[in-house]
């Protein structure tokens, strides 16, 4: 089974990073590839850094088609482009978010979020309402670290877990959910440290993934999630033109 | 990796056939075992069967522990006794309705369920509800069939492949969800006929338990899924005294 | 008319005092008669003392059909087995949650609910989304008294107006509502002390209980409430059967 | 006990006929004086007659509370000046909307509407949605029925009749909550002929004040239905002027 | 172009204050006519004075009728009587609340409401909830100003600005509405304090008064605001009186 | 006052017949540019197109930044890049499609939506619910008709209006809401043969930045929408990298 596990955004070291992530709990038939966009924003933070990610996203998409991959992992935690990114395969394609909160659902009756900057908890706040999760997520808790200085360990697992604590504590959360794809290595310790399940989301994606393609099951290509129309694109992104 | 797959009603042939869906599903290293209280409803179609057979399920749950078993599927789509038995053990436990529900938001923005009798109807709209989502889901259908009338094949697929393909063309659902834990051998052949995804709960549920036994989660034990206060239980239940 | 008020677990205590309070409040014409199952928890303060429990409930509904009742008060406040009650008689059946919130609803735009213990919190929160009344709850405090403790006055007094005196004071609840049913006697004290609304659900579902029997209304027997499908039920629950 | 069945439009006839309604239910202490207002429209069919009739409403509760009334029920489905009124008195108030959806709400898992004119459904809506039983509401039905023509029995019982077997058969409503508190009359017959519990306001609501007085419990003076602040009124208002 | 801003309070020097707010946004072809009823409270602080006003409210949109307006605005920020004015008329009639929600979710995705009482949030948090916008309001604020102090511009801005501070701080709210049509003044200098926008809701609906009126678009009269039915009033209502 | 409505696909006769919609609406001193982006897809039908013709949107607000603009217009009826442009720009930024629902929910109790293909209907249902207006949409109905060809007429205006008939005679809708940027033409002619608001969100969303500007509001710079991070974007995207 192959697994193409999209970074949205155009780090190298975070891809390499969450590809390790998902490594560590890939089933032994499974092969990881990680990937990113080769155009985009260094880090994803904000409704605009999304809007563009997002066409990078659909882009290798097309990409893993042609390599055949079974299944996707869009790996930055506002899932973007996640709804685009079903239209164009029929393989199951999975949000760290949407996979996260499914996984907490099942875990616990609540929980919490902890992500990175404040600014960021409107995102997940919307995506809780869309898939269904509002009233089992207590909070969404931001621990104001930039994307790209989670990969400075020592200075943020202080961070992070007393953000995670607080969750416990104060909002009664049984369960945390990491907000953040570059939040992948914290888990393990953190969980450790808490006692109670910290779940990242791009671990959680692979191992969802592995179960749809386990169960033959397939993204719907009839209605909401049918291949998009054929028409001409212009310009710049003249290539994603889609002929009938 | 040891799933028990918990069958919450009296039914042995019924238990054998969600053995053998299970096993279908499951991967090299998981180890199915299905078992069925030997108290209980022959089937589970009211409320009332539903009471009972939770007790059963808790039984199972407290069996498999001494078993040493990494996860648990409840089979029945009521998901009956699922937060009690969470709370009797730190592995995960599966309800095949929120994991079906769960599959399907995966794989389609809106499902429609099949189930068996109108009167079960309410039972999977108060799950849709409680687990978050009733703006995903079209219609819950009856197909009018008894429970243990699934076992005749040839009499019920028909019946089932009409109101899956009316959820379809009526409704505009993406995907099916198979509203009972013996329609499992049903999901193939429907998903062939309608060419979309079917998603039957028994085997959903496996692949999702080993996903959470692979990513090493477990159910938190802090808060409300924590294990029951110890205390007396008299008479008939004396053996579930829970000494602290 | 004859209202079997059912205390679900087996304190005998328990239900003595329960029966006082409902006896308190009963119409001229009222006769209460107050049960406890032989079998199950000696108090409810999980979901598995409750799915035990529920058992009970179902089964001194049965009894009452005997002795022919005419309504029922499940007196828990996690209203357990109440639909599964619903559908075993025609009489009104009265869960003691859901009787306080309707009463509360008609006395004041919000309220609190003062519970036992924090773990039991969620059980009502479930509830209170179930039956539609979620957005009128402040919130619901646990003041971390044990059940069975309810009955030492002396020490658990304070401690309940404390908590009542902080959700309206802090909350705004303009209500209060007792999370359970051991907390009847506590109600008229500490109305006076806060000069609010503090309802007990036992007693609110005595009174509703007479209100519906005066209207000659019964439990719906078409469709989710009609009685449940004969079928054999096996071991310890044979004698539950139910014969065409 | 004395309860003020307040009729908010000014048709004597109707004033007569919901005082017969609630009679028929009252305890042997409770006393019914059916009241309307001097001042207001013949019938409610609009917002704009709501808006009226809720002055006259609330000159009814001053005039009630003169006369030492222990509790009232407003008669009309609107429950027009329902806040307002509990605003004003101490006393218990009970709207028949509100009242009808909760005694429907222990009866039956769904129920639907059966109401006057079609411009009038929106107004139910309103009141299913703000009361918390939108989603326990099949549909609200209109049989197209000036308020003033249910006096004619004999053209309306079959209109009526119809519309709520439609509600059972294609709603799939447990139960129905009759929309007008003039149908009062209809209800008996109505449920005879359907086997499922028929539910009038007027009556539901005279014996929910009968619990609620009968608890000792009064409406909340602490927060949002406190006492009006005292302030003058101007011309034709100016008796409503509150002095502190 | 001709808008009659209604205040729906007696208040004269209110009406005043409330005119020219309107007229300082007016557009150069716009006529603000602002009046207030005759009869009625001083104030609007409960639900009884909304009551009251409402009637007020309705006759006022009579006699714009006759005077040719174009829109009306009720300048009251519970919007007594919006529905049954949307009736009587086919101009466009806007409530201050609803214009000042709607305004305030195209500028922030977050934002918080400062009002006068605290008795009169619980109007404010009905309005959020029947029109939509619950979800994007993080608190209804209380400043704890009678609404005729609003009218002492020293003694209030400063307590009115401290409480939009909190809001903006500890709500993380990214806009301000202002919760009472007598605050129009204080906006424009909250708004430079504070760095973000606060929104009064009178101005607001007069642009969006002219925005309607500018679309060439009408109140719907069919259905739900259709003309009411033509009947008889009664009493002192009976110049109310509809004829067909 | 200068508006640039930005249509978000590469077809210029469309941006040209939008921007004609626009100027008949505009205020004597709003100066209205019709835009498009050079790169992306000619129409937008699926998730696909919306996910590439967003970031035209956004480079269309950098361009108007420089330009000056006052207030923008997405003029896509999914509001393609909405929260992402606000981010970019103090100026308001409104779309068509949560500008359409306001409008409707100020002139009507429920709307339909008429909208293009099937395939786009969960579009614009995921934006009712973001945006609070659920519950007053009673149902978005696809016409059929691919986007391009909306500008043909004679061939258009019979199927827009047999299906906005339906809308208003077996859904109940008061008014109408067009479902596309390029329906724009039809609505006067549909409002006249329907005797109900036909809203057309290009018009409405020019009036409401003509009433936010005229208020001298801006898009909340504090929190959610704060200017995005500065960060280097890579390869193709590279000129939208924000330097601090």
């Amino acid at each position: 089974m192959l697994i193409h596990v999209i970074n949205p955004n155009t780090s190298a070291a975070m891809t390499a990073g969450i590809g390790r992530a998902a490594e560590r709990v890939a089933a032994p038939g499974t092969r990881i590839v990680a990937v990113n966009p080769a155009d985009g924003p260094i880090s994803i933070e904000s409704h605009f850094d999304e809007a563009v990610a997002a066409v990078g996203v659909c882009e290798e998409i097309l990409r893993g088609e042609a390599a055949g991959a079974d299944a996707y992992v869009i790996a930055c935690f506002g899932d973007p482009g996640l709804a685009a990114a079903r239209e164009l395969t029929k393989a199951p394609v999975l949000g760290i978010a949407q996979a996260a909160f499914q996984v907490a659902a099942m875990l616990a009756t609540r929980f919490s979020v902890v992500t990175t900057l404040q600014r960021t908890v409107v995102i997940a706040e919307h995506l809780l309402a869309a898939y269904g999760y509002a009233h089992q997520c207590q909070r969404v808790r931001a621990a104001e670290i930039p994307v790209l200085e989670l990969e400075d360990g020592a200075a943020c697992s202080g961070i992070l877990l007393a953000e995670a604590r607080r969750a416990r504590d104060e909002d009664g959360a049984g369960a945390i959910v990491l907000g953040c794809g570059g939040m992948a290595d914290y888990a393990g310790t953190m969980g450790e440290a808490l006692g109670i399940p910290v779940i990242d989301g791009v671990t959680a994606a692979v191992k969802l993934a592995e179960a749809l393609v386990g169960l033959g099951l397939h993204t719907s290509k009839h209605g909401d999630y049918a291949l998009p129309p054929a028409k001409p694109f212009a310009g710049r992104f003249q290539h994603l033109t889609r002929s009938a």
